[in-house]
């Protein structure tokens, strides 16, 4: 493996290990152990554990947006994106490919009394996955698709809530319909049929 | 202070440091610095750290219960009851008395991967909640206050994930409406005005 490689294989085992454990479960030691590297090995490719973290962080994120917009991205702005986003989003939140659930919401509740950069950069991101909602939801309020009266702050919480609540049911209680659940959900939170 | 007032002081703090740092960042020497107590006089009270997690759950589950089942439990079975819940639900999202905000929604998502005797009780804990609202919608319905085509685990699930997105949104994003949005999507999801 090139370093590019290298680093590209750590960060994947950190995700998963930080879906499971958490950000701040993370070891350094247990990542060098499952790749079979050397300490120093994994450290050099980050410099320090709060630098892995962010960069955990970041490719949580971007795996998010491959999973939950870009299938929708081609779709017409407004309601026929945000039926398509809210798709994605239940189906991803059934099979998000990390062991211990959406690394989104997992770490948002772990990280959202703390301060710091790996709180900021979580925030950051998903500040902006709220404004992206926020913006197709007022499209759609525009073009006369959704309810005049639907508040799009409102209804953007609502549906982060609702699919970040699919990881403790599937996993927690087995719940084997959370993710239809969470889609008529959506679909009721944002009053279409 | 006699055992049982230690004992609570000790389970009071562990709480407080869990909403924060999580279960599994509970550490005895923190605990024992806070308290201004001796490691060995922590741990005498639990024996264990998995003892003082598992305590540490009933606590926060026995804290949920009297903060949003109590103040509804006199009112009328069915719809009633289940709107004082939600009313009393988002009031205790907003301000749930832990400085990392609600204990129950945070160790579900970090212990929802996990296997174990923490998260069988936290579980346990939160599928009898589950119950409950699934058997006051379904009164609710019976009683024709609610749409005889609600389906209440789905309803139940809906209520669960709004409330639980409150923390995230209030401390990652200060979003001071959430409780508000909280409340009013709670309604929305069970189709009442």
């Amino acid at each position: 493996m090139d370093a590019l490689e290298t680093r590209a294989a750590i960060l994947r085992a950190a995700a998963d290990i930080a879906s499971v454990d958490g950000l701040e479960g993370l070891s350094i030691g247990r990542l060098a152990t499952e790749l079979s590297m050397s300490k120093s090995g994994v450290l050099g490719q980050f410099g320090s554990k709060e630098e892995l973290q962010l960069e955990t962080v970041r490719l949580v994120l971007a795996n998010f947006v491959a999973r939950v917009w870009e299938p929708a991205r081609h779709l017409e702005r407004g309601l026929p994106r945000l039926t398509g986003v809210c798709e994605a989003w239940a189906r991803y939140a059934m099979a998000p490919g990390y062991p211990g659930g959406c690394c989104v919401a997992t770490f948002s509740h772990e990280f959202d009394g703390r301060p710091g950069r790996v709180r900021d950069e979580l925030a950051g991101g998903v500040r902006q996955w709220r404004a992206t909602l926020v913006r197709e939801i007022t499209t759609a309020i525009g073009n006369g698709d959704l309810p005049p009266d639907l508040d799009p702050h409102q209804a953007a919480f609502t549906l982060d809530a609702i699919a970040s609540g699919v990881g403790p049911a599937r996993l927690l209680h087995g719940e084997t319909d959370a993710g239809t659940w969470a889609a008529h959900a959506m679909r009721a939170a944002l009053r279409t049929p």
